[in-house]
């Protein structure tokens, strides 16, 4: 399995995904699952879910028409950003359809970024070939195993959260997603794209042993059980309803 | 949809779920998914997903049973909870396979209780009448729209953890199912069963409005926002790094 988010926030994109990719239990791998591709006049960045060979092939396709000499229907030749998702569906989508004849080997694809003075934008690409863009009201998308961390994204994110914020809050959802299904796992890819920088200004490895990953997961365990442990009292505890005294009671880590 | 979660702690039983169902967006409903039973020797609680017409029939099937005048098969004679468990997968599979001859109406069930001085027990029955049992290491069991409300279910529950601190968990479980997934609805039912009492000896119905219910979806908010605001920052970020400078920061919820 696969879990990718792309956030789009005033101040610009933030990408997170995982790197375990499974044929089945006992066919384990380690993939980065995002892309990232600068030009002069625009940064592009994807990342994949699914099929492994499809979005490998995919890919390949795609480089290969970056370096065709015409460049003439790469990434590097799209007017807007909303073209070079019309144009990875197509490939994506002709990749699955060619494999077996079937149709059962898609692939789901966030392409986010921005292109000259375009606004910033973020679509995530079904295998059909066909897309949705992130909105005001939308602001993430996620592919793969979406559920375990949509929670703390639906909490968190809004158009103003800083890019820091959305970049932590993707770790957190990578982090709850991973905890709660072993088929997503370490290391975690991070990119961070800010409005108007046409470049990936930061981009991030973590590893189970990356201090700032243990720190922030710690981080975030224990604040959820302190956040727990004072939440209201049923009205037959002891105690007055509603009232707070956490400070009495056994930790649940203990 | 539904989400119904069951939790096995020392202690005793905690069930939880919503009462929302749907056979389309436009076919929105409210039952209660929990039902529970007494007798002098044991309590048993149920509580279904999955389709309506076939968890309506079992469970009009387990009440004919109960009410038969030699109680020949009925829950209330049977030996253990294992049994119970074994009868009501019989009941709601056999309505399956009679609904249409396709065994596309299946329903999932949660049973757990306590019959006389058996160790207090809780059962996932499947669709197809197989079923398994929560264990130490797996202390709760969830039917329906599971995973958004997964997570803090692993964080929290252990075999340790008081009647009052899991029923409060299943809580927000329910919470975070419902804030991601518009098929999980209110109100919430709640019932718990301590070791030995062989009874429900709490059992309540929370509606959007209702005070506790209120409170503890704005205390786990605001508490998950605090914790969120004081996680370590990254390294480029103004400040120490790792340090927790959340006093100065403008809450995401303002």
């Amino acid at each position: 399995m696969t879990y990718c988010v792309g956030i789009k926030v005033d101040q610009g994109l933030v990408f997170a995904g995982d790197t375990r990719t499974s044929a089945s239990v006992d066919d384990v791998r380690t993939y980065s699952k995002l892309h990232t591709f600068e030009f002069d006049d625009r940064v592009i960045v994807l990342m994949s879910a699914g099929n492994l060979a499809t979005t490998q092939a995919a890919l390949s396709q795609i480089c290969r028409d970056l370096e065709a000499p015409s460049g003439g229907r790469g990434m590097q030749t799209q007017r807007h950003l909303y073209d070079v998702a019309g144009y990875l569906g197509r490939v994506s989508a002709r990749v699955d359809k060619e494999t077996a004849g079937t149709g059962d080997y898609g692939a789901s694809w966030l392409v986010g970024g921005q292109i000259g003075d375009d606004e910033p934008a973020l679509y995530l690409v079904y295998p059909e070939g066909n897309f949705i863009a992130c909105s005001p009201e939308t602001p993430y998308m996620q592919i793969g195993e979406t559920k375990y961390g949509k929670p703390i994204l639906d909490r968190v994110i809004s158009g103003g959260t800083s890019l820091e914020d959305a970049a932590r809050c993707a770790l957190v959802s990578l982090d709850s997603s991973m905890k709660s299904n072993i088929s997503v796992g370490p290391p975690v890819d991070l990119a961070i794209v800010p409005r108007g920088a046409l470049k990936v200004t930061r981009r991030m490895r973590f590893d189970i042993d990356t201090p700032y990953w243990q720190s922030l997961r710690s981080a975030w365990s224990r604040g959820l059980f302190s956040v727990f442990e004072r939440l209201p009292r049923f009205a037959w505890e002891p105690g007055t309803p509603h009232a707070t005294r956490a400070s009495d009671r056994p930790s649940p880590q203990r």
